[in-house]
């Protein structure tokens, strides 16, 4: 199969990491990137949540998270470097943000322009050789998210053990467990 | 890398398939199997519709999704098949059903013996060649289930474009889309 | 206004009490009752957490929090006492149930009946007089049911003071705590 | 009882109203006030949602939701009106809000200084005779307000028919209805 080399990020500003960062850094790993605005209800609720799921749920060496942000609209509002801090400070968010570089004109900033990127949230998935293999625009499932990812992953093995959500004894909300049983 | 055979069903009773079903005929395809208890809270909440987000995710052609009802405790209660139709009808539950042959003493029934399940839900992922390759008591996160599920699938292409859930203009609480541009 | 008498509750069995209730009994309490089916979706999932947390949220002295198990399909899956009985142990419900009392030709038992309900979930709010004061059928929302018994209730105090879930200092997700400042 | 004036808002910009509110105009009124600030995530998850929920419950002749922005931190990123304009159009709020107008020395800001709120969300509750009534700090129950809100508005009638979320035939998620019967 033919694949399209995703566009190089085009960011003014990180936040999060002490390097910038970049796509041809990232070469040997999957990499997640959730394009937002601050000001973007379903960023806020779904997108950046699901973001921070994925950098917990899957090993860091293997698949790195980046948030960028890509204001095309209320840029006096949310475009600032210190707007952007507070907010990655008070939701918690932990993993490296870029600052989607303007463009010359104002309006749409550069990646999200060089992607044809139609809103945020956007989730954007690259594979170990920096290809672009899947871009999607508004509510993802995490089942679906999961099974891309894992795709690109390739052979892993990850087979695992109990969840750690179940309980001890008798029934909780997350199940029924077995009572002990004498030999 | 060894994998141990999956253990056979062993069900008493099939509902929501005119036919009985087992492992053997199902080789080809990675199964999952949904134990569960119709009482057991955590079944109700979050392991059943999590199977059935599964069915509806993945082609039915590589991923077969079944329930197992698995009583371990209340039988009088839950244990026969017009309770089980009831369940299944109320909670529009549409995948096959198998009832876990009972065992002869009583107590936990035979599949779910044979496979040591430790309670209610317990997600089991078996692979293309009849390998039990993952098993897990309790909430599964959706991310690493659909994770799991795609490693056992390996090589399928599945770039899909975007999902449904986003707005055609303006924001709602799934996104925000960009405005139309003129050319 | 002329308010009409609330018919006298039918029940055959009760669970979680040590003695049976009665309407009469009551006088002098606002009483909620919960119409369900165990088998009943929206009752499972809305209709009974609702009332738990009312049984949680007022003066059990002021509202009196009843449960009515209004079989009027699959009564040979959920028609049983001990399908009752385990089914309010696995999902922890502790206030008073009663069996709504079966009509000698089958169908709709005879509380459910004489109240003239149209399914399950039912919320009924009973004033301190023993009048029927509202009914109503489906998702109530918290802040109307909330409304509604503190109404019947009447003049009562219960200004409060600052709920339990806040943070001590920075932000969660409950909320951002200001910080301490030097006096 | 004897009950404490409401301090008086101190606003220095309203949005979503043509004119400056003022609790003095609002007398005869119940008022809910919702501090928040943009960038709080129990607000935005939980505390503004909640004042929509109240203003769409209760007849707007009878209780008046106001926000109140109390900025005591991240002031350049949440200070200015453009941001919350901003915040409000995408989060879809409709009700009068007022920032709350900034102390000499900068800090927590004059309304909130009043009424010694020690963080957002706070909820502020204020009878007809513009006395406070009630001031809780995160996270509060919907059963709970709805509660104390009708306590706040006394006799009103307000015994309502069914709600809307319920089936016409058959068990969906919202509940069961009966089937229709023949006469």
């Amino acid at each position: 199969m033919n694949h399209r080399k995703a566009p190089e990020l085009q960011v003014s500003t990180w936040l999060n990491t002490p390097h910038p960062l970049s796509l041809e850094q990232l070469r040997g790993k999957v990499v997640l990137i959730e394009a937002f605005q601050m000001l973007c209800p379903g960023c806020v609720s779904h997108g950046l949540p699901q973001a921070t799921r994925v950098a917990e749920t899957f090993d860091p060496d293997e698949v790195a998270v980046l948030g960028l942000h890509t204001v095309f609209e209320h840029h006096k509002a949310q475009g600032s470097r210190e707007a952007l801090e507070a907010f990655l400070h008070e939701y918690r968010l932990r993993f490296p943000v870029g600052i989607d570089a303007p463009s010359p004109g104002g309006g749409v900033p550069r990646t999200m322009a060089a992607y044809a990127m139609r809103g945020t949230p956007t989730q954007i998935l690259i594979d170990r050789e920096g290809n672009l293999r899947r871009q999607s625009f508004g509510v993802e499932q995490d089942l679906v998210l999961g099974a891309a990812i894992a795709r690109l992953l390739g052979a892993t093995p990850a087979e695992q053990t109990d969840p750690p959500d179940a309980p001890d004894e008798g029934c909780d909300e997350t199940g029924c467990a077995m009572p002990e049983t004498s030999p």
